[in-house]
């Protein structure tokens, strides 16, 4: 490296970053208590000297990703996903046309599918996430991620996530903070796209996931997708899938939902200064209002003061 | 941030950075074939515009721990704290007296110990490593890290990482690597230490793992460490736990026995320019010699062009 130039490259991006700055960098949050409780918090804890502070390495904040980064009606995407593989591996599955919960999801029938309950969404995992590579399945999620398109709003599923959740996630990291996604999703569903959509790189996706094992094929090494569940990341076990992917316990934490609250109570329990946010879906016109399954984290969420983001109040804007 | 401070500090960062890159990045590593094919690596893989250069965010570099980054003779350091933990659990427990693998421990029998195979070492790890939550646990190893000594050295064990090791881990992230290890050890039994001794923060720590369980004690979240082992991350295990953590392929991998075998290879036949690098324990003055469990290692490093460390005379200095 020639030390001039990339001195004077450093001094234009110090020009760029100043004139953020002094910008706001949550721009399509309304102001009100909600994006102040933000930026108070992030303000508390990079203060060097305040009483709050935590050192950078310490800036853990987790995101769960279904109804908190993006979107998650009419169904979850990744279910929107398994449905598009069944289409796709029907012909080479004759008997699926008589056989739950395929039957349902060739005929569209989205009752007969929910009837089937959590053994039916087991089975439909196992039959479309597995029996490939690690590098196969990424390749068929990246070809799905880049071409389906929502039934309601034909955008991109990418394009269905929250503008104000990246702008959160790029005023975390310029902070020092280390953004992660928590999701009871499919950790190699996310993989993928997570760089280039949020910023978060691969290693920094906590999911959930099926068992894989390593193998040669003709002399090189490869790794199985097996049809079995190895862990479920949602409720009691996203603190497990943090403390064994992260290690540390996190300051920051963002859900919409009870399968967030077990996260969100190992984050607030900890000492010091924490911040719990919870994504409450109000916005019928703009996205979705639902309350779902979110009653027990809303009401710890006015017990402890956690801070719960109004989307029809507090979003200028929701998609980017 | 003051725009002309800071552009003053980055400007002094830059200088001492000018000063590093003129001095040897690797001093404890004598000059000769081994310690070229590292820096023509690292030059090759961060050369912009260069055939082999490889983005910053894909520059994954993954470590084996026991023998590649510390020492672990006469035993296994872990073991050692298995060892420690049984004689400071034994007042509770009477019966251990008389019963394997802990009366061979108690009194100091390791050929008995050894005798007991792969199940003794289990019996062990759930006796001395579970029942805990895991900060508790985390409190356990600090202790221990802090005071153990080592038998035949009497120094601290993190007194016995490879001081070249260290240079290397240091190297590899100025040019942009992340580092990982990747141990058959336990990942709680490293995370509390691996930061302030290799510069390596949790959430790049994979290893073995027993199950924990998220529970609620007196309205406090605690996540307890359950007495039956979750992942072995050893052999074919590295692989799986590497994608499972990290979710790339890394491009350097240094390991040091066949427990590192399928690591290396997942590395190496990865496309692009890769490293696999395999530590041999040559020196039976200043640390070890021997061959150990190697074999199939050293035979394919010899097969595939792989870099093998000759401990005795690649390394100025063993031990900080």
């Amino acid at each position: 490296m020639h030390r001039i130039p990339a001195a004077i490259g450093l001094l234009a991006l110090l020009g760029a970053s100043g004139a953020v700055q002094g910008a706001d960098p949550l721009p399509s949050w309304n102001d009100g208590k909600t994006k102040q409780a933000i930026t108070e918090f992030v303000e508390a804890v990079t203060t060097p000297g305040g009483a709050d502070f935590v050192p950078p390495a310490e800036r853990i904040a987790v995101f769960d990703n279904d109804g908190t980064l993006w979107a998650e009606k009419p169904m979850y995407f990744q279910l929107a996903f398994a449905v598009d593989r069944v289409k796709a591996l029907a012909p080479g599955h004759p008997e699926w046309k008589e056989e739950q919960p395929f039957e349902a999801v060739l005929e569209g029938d989205m009752k007969a599918l929910a009837a089937g309950g959590h053994k039916a969404i087991l089975q439909l995992v196992t039959a479309t996430h597995a029996g490939n590579t690690t590098e196969e399945f990424a390749g068929i999620v990246e070809t799905w991620i880049g071409t389906a398109r929502h039934p309601e709003t034909g955008r991109l599923y990418t394009e269905m996530v929250y503008q104000p959740m990246l702008e959160l996630l790029t005023y975390l990291r310029a902070n020092g903070f280390k953004t992660f996604i928590v999701s009871g999703g499919g950790i190699e569903f996310m993989r993928p796209w997570t760089e280039r959509v949020y910023g978060i790189p691969p290693e920094q996706v906590v999911g959930s996931s099926i068992e894989t094992r390593f193998e040669m094929r003709d002399g090189e090494p490869v790794l199985v997708r097996l049809p079995k569940i190895s862990f479920i990341d949602d409720r009691e076990g996203k603190p497990v899938g943090i403390n064994l992917h992260i290690g540390r316990r996190p300051i920051f934490t963002f859900g919409n939902s009870d399968g967030d609250l077990e996260m969100l109570q190992w984050t607030a329990a900890g000492e010091g200064a924490r911040f719990a946010g919870l994504v409450h879906h109000t916005d019928g016109a703009r996205e979705y209002a639902y309350d779902g399954d979110s009653a027990k984290a809303r009401a710890e969420a006015e017990a402890g003061g956690w801070t719960v983001v109004d989307m029809k109040e507090d979003w200028k804007t929701i998609y980017p």
